[in-house]
């Protein structure tokens, strides 16, 4: 059990860890930051106390420390774009008080990767050199993760102790991460039902590219072209679980992914070709009423979504 | 409650049906038609009597007529391809032993209006012109439907009972059709817990391209693409939400969509220039880096999106 727990962000993501966290009992305390939400999910119950900063959450820790034994611990689920700057100050915290681990769940990890080249840098904990087991320094106790789960909703009220059961998680450590923190990390995960898959953070994006963002993008896409037509209307009360389904995630926070598009938005552009050749291959065997062409294509895919697990 | 109900074509779609009409005791006996899944369907209890054709069960409803206070109706859930074959068959049948009302339940309706335009010059039933109530013609019990259901399985096995509760079905009668059948097609989507909704038969196509059809392709054309990507099998195994109902219809049968695909190609196609502005408008901003148009358009989509009821 983790002493404390500082969730940065309670939106839909963070706050479901802290309900998750809270519903098993597996911190003495969960506190939250967000700006935004704080407030709200203190009120909905996610969080035991909440700060609209992190550096009025990082000052009460050093008035207040957690007891030693059990350590604190932070998962950053703020926004991509918020990250790279959180970890150096996450880093001259650890300086004085050392976490546990530090994990961050965000959709996307070049900015992290680049935020802790400059994190590395820095001097390792004062204690180190004055005690005879010494503190890791922060980068051999942050672990990057990404739990494959999510949902259209944002904020606080959309936040599901449930939402990280069965869900993959990906674990992308730095070269710099120790072995004892990648397994707490994982450990924490497990502990809220989901199921750690380790994964180069140097492969993250690209295939975050390939099997979330560009996702997103074709699905975004479709409901711009179907809000635009005539049936817009019609659509929104005839739809059928295609539509239903092949759309749910264009009902995302369109600020949010708009970051996260963005900051990864080589990989994405870099499939557009690849796209293209397929659309173009689809639309031929439509267009010529090449049956067996168009049957081939089609089956080809039905049978690579068979093999989902 | 329907006398005899016969189903023409087994699978899933068919399937459904009879297993929803039985479950609900909606008619005295459900007589079940398909060249290959009849034995099969009769095995999983989804019909009373199954026959390898049409043809045969034609005539053993020859030989053994059905009540004539309760009658006997049809729903033809065969492929689309198949459709327009049939019905001058149930139109000859018709005039000896009429039918209370006939549907079908494709996904395209073109060949359907064209069918029947041959069938609408039959002679009316024999009865006609010799009794006082007269049965009405063929062009006049036929409404066509279409429940918005469905599932990426195929075959009798996927048959479920619920399938259509709480589904939107429209209800596309010719102008042939008579008030009488619209209303009993409506009430028998209604008792398999459906919600019948009308929709012109001429509007049919091109709206289910847009709200069907169309995203149908686009999620074969993101399975084929991600099938052909140095991740296609790390894929299958880390997918979150969004992949998993991105890509569920890909998963469709490959036959029967390259059917309704091939059928409806000339709305479908009509799309691809709106479809190509939309994806050109999103990768631009995209490449420029222009986050303020990208946040509006991923809004607008989400806007849209949002309002389904």
């Amino acid at each position: 059990v983790i002493g404390r727990l500082l969730v940065v962000g309670t939106g839909l993501m963070g706050g479901s860890v802290a309900a998750a966290v809270r519903s098993r009992g597996q911190a003495q305390e969960v506190w939250g930051v967000d700006p935004h939400h704080a407030l709200e999910a203190h009120e909905l119950g996610l969080i035991d106390r909440g700060f609209p900063s992190l550096a009025d959450a990082l000052a009460v820790c050093r008035a207040q420390p957690a007891a030693k034994a059990s350590g604190s611990a932070v998962v950053l689920a703020a926004p991509v774009s918020l990250l790279a700057a959180m970890l150096p100050v996450l880093a001259t915290h650890h300086r004085d008080q050392p976490w546990a681990w530090v994990t961050e769940i965000g959709s996307t990890k070049q900015a992290v990767i680049e935020a802790m080249q400059s994190v590395a840098r820095q001097p390792p904990p004062v204690k180190r050199a004055l005690t005879p087991d010494p503190a890791p320094c922060f980068a051999e106790v942050f672990v990057p993760s990404h739990p494959m789960a999510g949902a259209e909703r944002h904020g606080p009220q959309a936040a599901s102790a449930d939402l990280f059961e069965q869900a993959r998680v990906l674990i992308s450590p730095l070269e710099s991460a120790s072995q004892a923190a990648i397994g707490q990390v994982e450990a924490f995960w497990a502990g809220l039902g989901g199921i750690p898959s380790r994964l180069a953070i140097q492969d993250h994006d690209p295939l975050l590219a390939d099997i979330s963002h560009f996702p997103h993008l074709l699905a975004y896409g479709l409901a711009a072209l179907l809000s635009a037509r005539p049936s817009a209307a019609a659509a929104q009360t005839l739809y059928g679980g295609g539509l239903r389904d092949t759309t749910r995630i264009a009902a995302s926070s369109a600020d949010l992914w708009a970051d996260i598009l963005l900051q990864n938005r080589q990989a994405i552009l870099g499939l557009m070709p690849q796209w293209n050749a397929v659309m173009q291959q689809l639309t031929q065997a439509l267009a010529t009423g090449d049956r067996a062409a168009l049957a081939q294509l089609l089956e080809s895919a039905a049978t690579w979504r068979r093999g989902f697990r």
